[in-house]
């Protein structure tokens, strides 16, 4: 058996693909069905015969009709639902919308397939809002990193190319999760710029924030613990928590300067928090900087209570009003801070490189990298290195801050023109998201759907919160559409919010 | 700030080193230090001053004393203890070694950190032993994998380059963890080859085996859930089990058709077993194949029970013995069985793809998956694809399958003439490893001890049973070392193992 050429890039015509030889026959029956699909002959919702009975109907192998039906979902033309089989996809984005249902519903976006609709998990609306998130031909201001085109990716694949040279082929099997050496080094040597004063032996290297994020909670937590986490999180975190059976105490959160820690010192005086997780640099979604002193306060407070803190960072290159803010783990003495960031939001999204510097746990950490996956990445890490040692990355990480800051500036400008005018907004020195209270009135999930059926995206505030809060809030992502169509479309999403106040 | 170039492969004389300008000042550090290690004025187990200590003794910078430690710790000359520093290596390889004993002191390796003799983990005993399972020098008989020259790296490496090419780079921000479209579908249409009858929507993709097992356990189980599992299974198995708090319930195996099928049905009746987790195929480490009429009936059993199996079929393509043996997978019709398999043994080692056909589990599977890393690989994966896109696959597999029963005829034939006669040994008709029972009275971990002093590894029995059984059993990976030095090496344990018995 061989693996089959790619399908082409638009599919011939059903006549002619019909006289093409044996290997197309899959482009011929997929041009076909297209056609009864234009045609209104097939039509949303309707179910196609199963591969078996398609391969007896018109005497083709059952191969190929899998492969042609895959070809049409690849187009987005039908879809595939679990163990029932295909369907002409399209119903709901035809079907007249009703009024916006609340947030559940309004999570029902066109693309996936209709599920009863139960009382949905955050990872299950986040990933629902992740595949809207994508849809093409949309405007986004949703998704959780800036434009791909705002990456040196091309710069990335030489490198990439060039590190196969040097990489000892034949140790890839034997690998282990310590990481690429020299990577580890430079990782070290840049944490010792912002004050990292633990040892180079706490670093664990992993495939990215969030499984750093995970590896910490599986070292340092139990199911049913009871963690302390700002009032609004990436959904990325709270999934985290959700799958570990991990309670969240919300902690009251100051838009402007982060957690109260006044609040967390009661909190810790009263019930058992296991660990706090917290992201005090532009965290996202709210895009304050935790003040130096209070990052400070809070590692003391913290360590005299030997509670964890577990520090997401991952934004922290991504500064362009002034220098890289400190993380808190620059005031971490006895170990208690795990410091995770990733490449993937500020040089080589797609690598999956993170890192944690796990501090006491660092064994712990390992230990838990080993058993998720025991992969360490070792081909995208070198590549890394291997971008890292010819520079570029500092030319880089400037060009991107001064773009971020010149889009956060025309974005601002846009809301405060097109918005309602008791919109409370407030400007980030760093990351590429904007939260947005909308006023009081205003239901982030109507905008949200009603965005939606103009072609645009943006993330609804209950996504951010356990306890679905900031039911008018929405988080904007100012650095994921790039085309000039951006303005117009943020000057729309302004006009809906202003319908609905 | 500049990534620093790599260190020089050897480095140059103290004497030289210390006229070298400034950007080389760690290497002349390192050199020093080295000399003293030789001389004796440095002794193994012997700390050094931390680093700002030394920079301030030295009156270097921090980073240059870090440079130079690392580049030692590469050389293994000195190694850094999680938060007490840095000492000199080979402590405990110069120490007289007394008589070995039990199993946990057998793991305490030599370039392993003294650590305080508590009871391990399975995840901690196992992380040491393939700690062992590299030492640079030695002949490997352990490890999980055949040697990196057995892949075809090298064609791999040009697919990689060559995918760049065609992989719509501004695309990474946004992939999600479905994974490449034409990867899938390669996947689905090999599946089909070997009876699966399900649907192309089952199929998850994954970092690899052992990250689809876990993602398969998050889906179907809870802590304290009972699991059903071979008397002896891999260590990577085991761990996740044990990190997940699950128990497992150890069949009766038999060392040539598995599993006892009516122990299984005596353990659904009697025990709430929440999903069994099995490898039918070159079971690693016992090394049968379950018959396929036992196959078949193992699925009618789960299906009468509802209970899920979990199926490690990683080594399916390594059959030598005759056909591919059909998984448990092409008997299930109730989307109960979660078929788990990657490229890491059989193709592409480093690449970290692998996948899961996981029946009516899919969704959750997927979002485990999305909730542990949301990572997908995408370079790795397109790689993939362009190298299965041009052939060649099917022609690796005859030759690696040809090269893996030569090493194992081999291996048999020497073990044959140097083991103890009553030493038991099934060949194998697939896979890379053999399961040897050597005399009971004869401790695998002894054995395992011994030959580490003649830089000789092989896995110990009690490393594969949560219930350390198999003391007398060794596994013996044949297909790891490819030098001459090989078959003497394995004369050598079977004389340690004669001067046990």
């Amino acid at each position: 058996m061989r693996a089959t050429a790619s399908p082409p890039a638009s599919p011939p015509s059903s006549s002619r693909a019909s006289s093409r030889k044996a290997g197309f026959r899959y482009t011929a029956l997929a041009s076909e069905i297209s056609e009864r699909i234009r045609s209104g002959d097939l039509r949303p919702g309707d179910r196609l015969p199963s591969v078996r009975r398609a391969s007896r109907l018109r005497g083709l192998s059952p191969n190929t009709v899998l492969e042609a039906y895959h070809l049409l979902e690849d187009r987005g033309e039908i879809r595939a639902r679990p163990r029932s089989g295909y369907f002409i996809a399209g119903a709901a984005r035809r079907a007249a919308v009703p009024e916006p249902e609340p947030i559940e519903a309004a999570f029902e976006i066109p693309p996936v397939a209709a599920r009863a609709p139960a009382r949905l998990t955050a990872a299950e609306l986040a990933l629902r809002a992740l595949a809207a998130f994508r849809l093409p031909g949309h405007v986004h201001f949703s998704g959780s990193s800036p434009h791909g085109d705002l990456f040196p990716l091309g710069r990335l694949a030489r490198s990439l190319k060039g590190s196969l040279h040097r990489l000892d082929l034949s140790t890839l099997p034997t690998r282990l999760p310590e990481g690429n050496g020299e990577l580890r080094r430079f990782l070290v040597r840049r944490a010792l710029e912002w004050g990292f004063a633990g040892s180079a032996s706490e670093l664990v290297i992993t495939a990215g924030t969030l499984e750093g994020m995970n590896l910490c909670l599986d070292a340092v937590t139990r199911p049913g613990d009871l963690i302390a986490v700002e009032a609004a999180a990436s959904y990325a975190q709270r999934t985290s928590l959700e799958r570990r059976g991990l309670r969240s105490l919300e902690l009251p959160t100051d838009l402007a300067t982060g957690v109260s820690l006044g609040a967390l010192e009661r909190a810790l005086r009263k019930h058992s928090v296991r660990a706090c997780l917290l992201m005090p640099n532009f965290q996202n979604p709210l895009g304050f900087v935790m003040p130096e002193a209070a990052k400070r306060e809070l590692v003391a407070l913290l360590a005299r209570h030997d509670v964890p803190l577990i520090e997401n960072d991952v934004y922290g290159e991504l500064h362009f009003g002034g220098a890289r803010p400190v993380p808190a783990k620059a005031f971490d003495r006895k170990g208690l801070v795990l410091h995770c960031a990733s490449f993937s939001k500020c040089l080589a999204p797609g690598y999956s490189v993170g890192w944690v510097l796990a501090g006491r746990f660092a064994g712990r950490v390992q230990l838990a990298k080993w058993t998720t996956n025991a992969a360490n990445g070792v081909i995208t890490q070198a590549a890394l290195v291997e971008y890292l040692r010819h520079g570029g990355y500092e030319h880089h990480l400037r060009r991107l801050r001064r773009t971020l800051a010149a889009l956060h500036d025309r974005a601002l400008a846009t809301i405060e023109r097109h918005f309602p005018r008791d919109t409370r907004i407030r400007p980030v020195s760093g990351g590429f998201t904007l939260w947005l209270e909308l006023p009081e009135d205003v239901e982030a999930s109507k905008v949200y759907a009603l965005a939606l059926r103009e072609r645009i995206t943006v993330a609804p505030g209950p996504l951010f919160s356990a306890s679905r809060r900031h039911r008018s809030a929405l988080r904007l992502n100012f650095a994921q559409d790039l085309t000039p169509r951006r303005d117009a479309a943020l000057a729309t999403l302004g006009r809906i919010a202003a319908s609905l106040a």
